[in-house]
């Protein structure tokens, strides 16, 4: 995996991919499915909604630090059953062949099998809503991952892969930020 | 245009579409193109980020209502036009070829162009980090849309459109809400 600037993180959350956030909670690994996520800001800030209903939850409350990985199409079926139990009693990495590795910043693990992971701290939790502000660290971005296809949730059970590409830099130009 | 269950909405804010925000000051109709939006719950509530730098947020603070108004592939172009100038000096409805429509509840238009409007009242404004907390209180498809593909930002001004679909039900199955 090749570190990538973190100004450049944003781009692998804006299109709503689904993704998957590892936790450590100071004894175990963990893992979760979400597609409730979005960006805050340009410079590697994003929002997740979750809270005590998932098993998460606790590790992040109690350690403030996350990794945001981002599978893309060629592990969809496993990042969708690592979101179809609980770490309470499973531990969804030996399940489902998701691989922990070790983070450079954070002790949650980065995922081998994704195609970017963005190493988070929780910068706050706004607890009337559910919302964990989040603040990347460190991205790391696997270049030799075949498929670079994102995929979302409809949230009935489908999903739809990235297709056709649209190129409307042009047109975009002057909202883009610099360098991107 | 049929009116559609509220509790389905989030099933097109889940897959993280580009999505048009319509407003009405009081005394003219804009609209703003975002990506910055997420799910809060499976009831129709929602997450918008956004702040004074854009024209609409005025209008939001203020009438507390707007429009979450999801484009498909077909008019993926304007709906990039509309989010390239501001509604301080520009009439993006009548410029980039887009049909205000009168909606039920709120006093924000619907959009002719799009495949699905959702009519929202703004529940709560997060000002420590600029998340408007949307409520949605009626839900409008349009099925004749031929094209029923969204389309996703990547942030550097190319767009992906939804291609091949997966289907996970199976897997999903004790995690699906009741009806969808």
């Amino acid at each position: 995996m090749q570190k990538l600037p973190l100004e450049k993180a944003f781009l692998y959350v804006e299109p709503g991919p689904v993704v998957l956030i590892t936790t450590f909670d100071g004894k175990k690994n963990n893992v979760m499915t979400i597609s409730w996520t979005m960006v805050k800001d340009f410079d590697a800030q994003f929002c997740l909604l979750t809270g005590p209903w998932n098993h998460s939850y606790q590790a992040l409350v109690k350690t403030k630090e996350c990794v945001m990985a981002i599978p893309a199409a060629d592990i969809a079926r496993k990042t969708v059953q690592a979101g179809s139990c609980s770490g309470s009693d499973t531990d969804k990495f030996k399940k489902f062949g998701l691989t922990p590795l070790k983070a450079e910043i954070v002790r949650a693990p980065l995922i081998k099998e994704c195609f970017v992971n963005i190493e988070c701290k929780v910068e706050d939790y706004v607890k009337k809503h559910g919302i964990f502000v989040l603040q990347g660290v460190n991205v790391w971005i696997n270049n030799k991952n075949k498929d670079k296809r994102l995929f979302h949730a409809v949230g009935n059970g489908t999903f739809t892969v990235d297709g056709k590409k649209l190129n409307y830099r042009k047109i975009m130009q002057s909202k883009l930020p610099a360098g991107i």
